[in-house]
């Protein structure tokens, strides 16, 4: 078998051509999902697809699917794929990647006169972020049947816009129902988001599987007065309660469960003015551990941590659980196929778990799935500073290019 | 002297129509400076002076002053008033109360055919709240020449609107400077918004000064990173850097200055997503105490408070000033005055020190100053709950209106 190459520049640029929507003045991206900005980027992919030859579509749910076809057009194809949308202070990285080196994959191919036996597809899939609707991994949830058409549609962003209005608006909203999509294999290449790699000098991630997720939703009442005429011990302040909450939490995920993180994210304070003591807080918890059984061991220890602390403070504390995730273990034929490909192609690989979720956590739901991880920077990832060298994401497109030859050719 | 009372079902009616106009499904009022509601109240309130016969004008700063004239034109007037803007969720009383009371006052003097020796006027005085546009007391303020027009005028609120465009847009910037206007005393009745006439049982209060304000921005910054894939060893998460400061803060005023009150009221968390770890914060600190030396002192501690906290968690703080009130004696001739009126009238009162700012802390450096306060209903205040008897209500009111007789007779 001759050896053969992604064009690592080629790969480079139109990661970069990508980076220009929603470009932030600190080098970043924001791209929500259904926004504008995020069909500027569907709009190029499809650009380069419709002006490469290649087929595209794009299902009930705006995932894109760009395909390469086999010589059997009615096979599942091999399907490789990631996201293009990102963080409101997201990298240039972060999912773009995972598209754009399938996409470099098949123009390869195609350009090496390779004629697959079954077709490849490069997928996008729709609000992997979660950030502007809830919830995150939705287009790759829903082609997996983990979630249905209808709860996607019906989530609403912060000014109560439907995902579905607002996918229509796009004009995205495919035919297709995108469960009845199907593949053979999922290949997700993805910056590793984590400083494990970099720091052992590593090229290559093999990920074994990833960490399961929960978010939960808290919210805070105390009561609202005014913060002159109020004496310190006559007060319900919401946000003092929160304030030790999120301390609890942290202190919990660093001394009591080693191997867990927890995040709070985001949190409203009500009614946010100067001079009153704040009512009413609303803030998220995001839990991750390979575990299942420490997960709910540690959602039982918050529930009691934060309803002594609400006690304490004479507030009322309601949490609500937004979503969990499983963790995943990736198919082991997969994960062997990658790891025989960066043997071949000489890259020091490790095998690994994937702290963040992604859309193959999804995606293994329905078909047998596996990541590839290449180095970012310092680890930094979900930041506008998020960076990564040409060569790292050549040698993991090259990797997928090899691995998706295995099953296709 | 015979004894005449202000129209206490008037009052109420008076208060009760002011309520409507930005109206909260709650019970309370959302009424910010330079809004259309606010514009709404204002119309409401020049309208009432129109049809009653009041001549009536406003300032280069939106303060609106209604006149009952007196026998001279040319003496300095009696001067009453308070605010008509509130809380983002504030009551139906703060402040409104001031000028509904301070117009029943010169209504009823006009009923009885009492022609007073010097103009008796009432003012609403624009944007007490600091809510939309900082600082707060802004009308009073260039009134008494403690801002300056144009640094008021500059002011921008989360938008980007400046103040002064703000008020041309409802139509209240007037052609005379406020700093030219004159009053030869200023009475400013006032909702306690505190817990200690409804507690001790006392229908009025004469207040002897006001607690000094010092008001604090902090921002914190981290570093932002995603939540899944970073250990919690190798975190800058701005956020739990600030709940540390906000519960040092909290247990500095409960514990080390006694007398004292520090507000955590405002925060915002940067990002704001769910999956990531928080890279920056702001907040606003409000610590009050009747003595300078002592808002001084809590300053200082909580720099090197907050330092610490920054150090210990990789973290960098910023504090700025944003405002600071001294603390403020009113004129005693004045206090002796209402003292009088409230003992001739058989109300039983105590005097007082104010927890909350008002008006009359900035006009006091100009215009002899003095306030009375009634109860409120479980000392409620900046909060849609925020309740007074209209008994009590009328009793400040009668009190204003023999002491307002007493100047200007």
């Amino acid at each position: 078998m001759k050896r053969i190459n992604i064009d690592s520049t080629r790969l480079w640029h139109t990661i970069m051509e990508m980076a220009k929507i929603g470009a932030t003045p600190k080098g970043g991206v924001k791209r929500l999902a259904l926004t504008e900005t995020d069909k500027a980027a569907r709009d190029l992919f499809c650009f380069w697809a419709e002006s490469d030859g290649f087929e595209y579509e794009w299902d009930s749910v705006g995932n894109i699917f760009v395909t390469l076809q086999g010589k059997s057009k009615n096979l599942p194809p091999v399907l490789i794929g990631s996201h293009l949308d990102t963080q409101p202070t997201g990298g240039k990285f972060d999912g773009i990647y995972g598209v754009m080196a399938g996409y470099e994959v098949i123009k390869t191919i195609k350009e090496q006169g390779i004629k697959p036996s079954r077709p490849i597809t490069v997928v996008n899939w729709t609000n992997e972020e979660g950030v502007r609707f809830t919830p995150a991994m939705a287009g790759s949830g829903v082609f997996s049947g983990v979630y249905t058409e209808e709860e996607i549609y019906n989530s609403t962003d912060n000014n109560g816009m439907t995902f579905k209005n607002e996918l229509e608006k796009i004009g995205y909203r495919g035919h297709r129902k995108s469960v009845d999509y199907k593949a053979e294999v999922y290949i997700e290449p993805h910056i590793e988001q984590g400083p494990i790699l970099e720091s052992e000098n590593y090229k290559i991630g093999i990920v074994k599987g990833v960490q399961g997720q929960l978010s939960l939703d808290v919210s805070v009442t105390g009561f609202e007065s005014h913060s002159g005429s109020t004496p310190m011990n006559m007060r319900k302040d919401a946000l003092v309660s929160s304030s030790k909450m999120c301390l609890a939490l942290n202190i919990m995920a660093t001394e009591q469960f080693p191997g867990s993180v927890a995040t709070v994210g985001k949190m409203i304070v009500h009614p946010g003015a100067r001079n009153t003591v704040p009512g009413k807080t609303y803030f998220t918890i995001d839990i991750r551990h390979p575990r299942k059984d420490i997960l709910f061991k540690m959602e039982s220890k918050i529930k009691q941590h934060f309803q002594n602390i609400a006690d304490e403070t004479g507030t009322k504390v309601e949490i609500r659980k937004a979503w969990f995730t499983p963790p995943v273990i990736f198919n082991s034929i997969c994960a062997e196929t990658l790891r025989k490909s960066a043997e071949f192609l000489g890259y020091n690989f490790m095998e690994m778990v994937s702290g963040a979720g992604h859309d193959a956590c999804m995606v293994n739901n329905k078909v047998p799935g596996c990541m590839v991880f290449v180095p970012c920077e310092k680890g930094i990832s979900h930041n506008e500073l998020e960076n990564a060298s040409p060569e790292d994401l050549a040698a993991g497109a090259n990797v997928l290019l090899y691995s998706v030859m295995d099953f296709a050719i």
